[in-house]
C-alpha cells in the first residue's frame, strides 16, 4: 500500500490496523505529513503543524500497544484541531492577528477528550477570523482552498478541517457549528459534518454555559467515522450545564438500520428560500435514494417564519458579548463583518432578546408538531455550490439580494434555530464538478438516529469517495 | 380511623391502602372534602373547589381497581393544582382579576400527568398575582393565612399548596418556582417543596422553552412522597428542549441510603446575607443531626457574587416578555410591583442580558469547583420566619434595608441561578412556633441524592409531623 492509499483509508480502518499491529501509530503519521507535505501548500488547510510533538504523541500510543495497554478508539490516529479551540502549549489565533502569537495555558475539553481517545494531535486548522462568516479567509493565514477547484471556497469556518479530510492530510477533525459552521464545509469539499444536539458535545471553555446555537462535533470522510469520533467526544461534564448525560460509548455500535417505512419530509429550499438550481439538479434525484430505502418520502417542511430573526438576534446579541471589549482595544485588527455584528449586538434591548427567545420557543414546538408525523427533514446544505474564493461572501441568489455576510447561510442557520441534531453528507457533484451537501435533520435528540440515515445514505450511493484531483496528483 | 387522621396519612400509605382496597378512592376523596369544609374557611388556600368533578373522577379509580387495573403510582391521591397553571375546563386566574373568569381549553402537562398516575384534581390552589412574590395575597382571592399562626404569612407563591398540605387538606400538591416559590411556603409551612433540576419536570406550555430559571415541582408533607409524586410528573416530554431523559419511574427506589462520609458544606448565610438570628439560631443546632448520619459538615459555600445581579436581570427580562402586553391593556388592574418589574425589564440592553449570562456561566463553575469537595451545601431557605400577614414583603433583616420587594428571598434565588437542585424540609419551630426550613442543595442534575438526604434528615429528626392546631381542632 502506498502512502497516499493509507491516507485515505478510514479512520475505523487505520484504527484497526494499528491495534493489530499492522502498521505502527508513527508509520500513520509518517504517511499523513508526508501528504500534508505534499498537498497542503496547495490549499493552505493545516496553519499550525507540530510533527515533533506528533511524533513523540505516536510513538506513546505504539509503546502503549506494546505494554498490551488500549489506548482507547482513536488510537494513533492523526488529528488537528480547529485553530478557534484553545490548545495548551500549541498557538491559537482564532484567525486573529490580536493573537497571532497567542499560546494557550489549557486544553478544550474537545481537545483533551480526543487525545485521552488515542489521538495524536499534529497541529491546527484554519477557519475565518473569529469563526465569522462561512468563508475560511483571514489576515494572519490566508485563505484556504476548495481541493476540487483552487480558485473556489472551501466554505467554512470549519474550512481547514473540511480541506485536510478531503485532501488525506487527516482521516478526522474537530469543528464547531453556530450557522452552519461544521456543515457548510463539509458540503463544499465531500466529506461528513455533524451538528449534534447542543450539549451533545460538552464544551469547555464557554462563556455561555445555556447559549445552545454554538455546538462543536465530529468531521470525517464517513459517516462511520463521525460517529466514532463522536463517540470519544461526547458524553456528560460537570462543566457544562447543558451536556447531555448519555455516555459516548453508545456512538460505537453498527450503524446499519432498516429504514422501511421511516417517514421522511424533503425540503428543496425550506417553503421558500432562493436557491441555485444547480443545487437543486444535484439533490433532488436522491429522493430515489430513500425511496430505495423504503423511506416514504414526501415534498414539505415546518413553518420556519421567524428562523431569520431568531437567529440573527441571537448571533449578535452573543458577538456583542464576546467582542465588545475586544473592539474597544483592537478595533483597526477586526475585520468590518465582525465590528458591524457586535454593534447590531450592542444595540439590542432586552425585549428584542426575550421576543427571539420567545420565537425560538414556538419555531421549536412548530417543528415538533410537524415532526409528530416525519421520522426526518431533508434539506439542502447550501444554497450555492462553492464561489469564487475572492468573494468574502455570497450577495444575491437566483436573483435575490443578500442583506447581510450571512444571509446566503440561512439553510444551514435555520436547522440551527430548532436545536435539532443536523449532518451535512456528500450527495455527489456539479455539472462543473463541486461538491454539493445533503442536510439530514433528526428529531430532538436523536442524534443516532441522524447518523444510522447519513450512513444508509452513504452506503447506497457511494458519495464521498471521489478524491480530489489535488490530493492524488501533487 | 377519624377521618382527619386519614387525612394526614402520608400519599405513599393512601396510596397503598386504596390499591390494596382497605378504603376507596371516594372515601378518600370525601375525607379531603371534609377536612377542607372545616379548615379552609380559616386559611383560604383552596381557592376553586370541585367536589362534584372530583368525585366523578375518584369512582373511575375504583372503578379501575374493580376491573383489576392499576390506576397509577398515585392512585386515588387528591390534588390541587397551583392557580398558576392551565386547568382545561377549570378556572385558572393566575391571582389577577384580568382572569378571574378564565377557562382554559387546555391543561398543562403536569396536570395531565398528575391525572394520567391517577391522582383526583378537586381544585386549585392560592398564588401571589402571576406568582410574583413569595407573599401569598391577590384581588380575585385574597390572602392565604399560616396555618401555624393565622396572622401570618405562609409564604409564596406556591403558598396555597403548602398550607393544604400543611392541614391535611391535601396529600400532594403541585407547585413552580422561579425565586423559591416551592420552598420559601414549603419552610413557612413546615412541608417539604422540591425545586428539581431544570428539565427534570418538563413544562408546556412555555413562552420560553429554554429559561431554567422557571421550574415546576412536587410538594407533600415527607420527602418521600415527595419522590413518589416526582415520579410521576419527571421524564421526557418533546415538547419541552430541555427535558431531561431519565424516566419517572427511577424516583420510586427506596429513598435510604449510608451517608457516612458524605461532605457537606454548611452555610449559616450564604456568605454574607442578613439573617434573622431565629433562623441561625434553629438552623445550626442541626449540623449535629448530619454529624449524626455521618456526615462529615464543614461550615463554607462558593463564591455567590454577582448571583443577585443574574437574578434580578434574567427575571426581569422574562417579565417584560409577559407582563408588557397585559400591561398595555389592562394597566390599573397589575400591581404596582409587577409594572415595576417588567418596566425594569423593558429598560433592559441585550449587552446587560448576555452579561447576566455571562455571569450565570461564571457563578455555576465556581459552584462546580466547589462541590469537586463536596457532596452537598446547605443553606437556610429563608432569611426570616413567617411574618405578618398584611406587610406584602420584607423591607429589613438584621438592620439591612431591601432595595427590591424580591430582595428578602436572596436565600432561595441565589441557588435558582446556580440551575442546582434544591430542597426545602421542615427543621422544627422559633421560640414563637413559627416553622423554618433547611435547604439542602446538591450537585449537578443530582436530584435523587438531595432526595435521600433530605429523607435521611426527616428520618432522624421526625420533623414536619407537629400538625398545626387549626387543623386538628377547626
Amino acid at each position: 500500500m502506498s502512502d497516499p492509499q493509507l491516507c485515505f483509508l478510514t479512520a475505523s480502518d487505520l484504527v484497526q490496523k494499528i491495534k493489530a499491529r499492522e502498521i505502527s501509530a508513527v508509520e500513520v503519521l509518517q504517511a499523513h505529513l508526508e501528504q500534508i507535505e505534499r498537498v497542503n501548500p496547495h490549499v493552505n488547510a493545516i496553519v499550525t503543524l507540530l510533527p515533533d510533538r506528533a511524533e513523540q504523541a505516536a510513538r506513546a500510543i505504539d509503546e502503549q500497544l506494546d505494554r498490551g495497554e488500549d489506548p482507547g478508539p482513536l488510537c494513533g490516529l492523526p488529528v488537528a484541531h480547529k485553530d478557534l479551540v484553545v490548545t495548551k502549549g500549541i498557538r491559537t489565533t482564532f484567525g486573529s492577528p490580536i493573537y497571532q502569537d497567542f499560546i494557550p495555558d489549557t486544553d478544550a475539553l474537545i481537545v483533551e477528550r480526543l487525545r485521552n481517545a488515542g489521538a495524536v494531535t499534529i497541529g491546527k486548522t484554519n477557519t475565518p477570523e473569529f469563526g465569522a462568516g462561512s468563508q475560511t479567509f483571514n489576515e494572519v493565514f490566508g485563505e484556504t482552498h476548495n481541493p476540487y477547484d483552487l480558485t473556489k471556497t472551501c466554505g467554512g469556518s470549519s474550512g481547514g478541517a473540511a480541506v485536510s479530510l478531503a485532501c488525506g492530510m487527516l482521516p478526522i477533525a474537530d469543528g464547531s457549528d453556530t450557522g452552519g459552521s461544521l456543515r457548510n464545509p463539509a458540503a463544499f469539499c465531500n466529506v461528513v459534518g455533524f451538528r449534534p444536539s447542543p450539549g451533545r458535545v460538552p464544551v469547555w471553555p464557554n462563556e455561555l454555559g445555556w447559549f445552545p446555537i454554538s455546538v462543536q462535533g465530529p468531521m470525517a470522510r464517513t459517516v462511520e467515522d463521525v460517529a466514532l469520533m463522536l463517540s470519544a467526544i461526547a458524553g456528560p461534564d460537570p462543566r457544562d450545564p447543558i451536556a447531555l448525560p448519555a455516555a459516548g460509548e453508545g456512538f460505537r455500535q453498527p450503524l446499519a438500520r432498516d429504514f422501511r417505512n421511516t417517514r421522511i419530509a424533503w425540503s428543496a429550499d425550506f417553503g421558500g428560500l432562493p436557491m441555485d438550481p444547480q443545487i437543486t439538479q444535484v439533490l433532488d434525484p436522491q429522493i430515489a435514494t430513500f425511496a430505495g430505502l423504503g423511506c416514504e418520502v414526501a415534498r414539505g417542511q415546518p413553518d420556519f417564519s421567524d428562523a431569520d430573526e431568531i437567529f440573527q438576534v441571537l448571533r449578535a446579541w452573543a458577538f456583542e458579548l464576546k467582542f465588545t471589549p475586544l473592539i474597544e482595544k483592537h478595533r483597526e485588527q477586526i475585520k468590518d463583518t465582525i465590528i458591524w455584528n457586535a454593534e447590531f449586538g450592542q444595540s439590542l434591548t432586552g425585549p428584542q432578546i426575550s421576543r427571539a427567545e420567545n420565537l425560538r420557543t414556538q419555531l421549536f414546538q412548530r417543528v415538533v408538531k410537524f415532526m409528530e408525523t416525519h421520522d426526518f427533514m431533508i434539506f439542502p446544505v447550501t444554497q450555492v455550490p462553492p464561489f469564487d474564493l475572492k468573494q468574502p461572501y455570497i450577495e444575491e441568489i437566483d436573483g435575490v439580494k443578500m442583506q447581510t455576510y450571512i444571509d446566503w447561510m440561512k439553510s444551514c442557520y435555520f436547522v440551527t434555530v430548532t436545536g435539532l441534531p443536523a449532518i451535512s453528507v456528500p450527495c455527489g457533484f456539479t455539472e462543473t464538478g463541486l461538491p454539493v451537501g445533503l442536510q439530514i435533520v433528526g428529531r430532538h435528540q436523536d442524534d443516532w438516529g441522524v447518523l444510522q440515515l447519513a450512513y444508509a445514505f452513504q452506503q447506497a450511493t457511494q458519495f464521498g469517495t471521489q478524491r480530489p484531483q489535488i490530493a492524488v496528483t501533487a
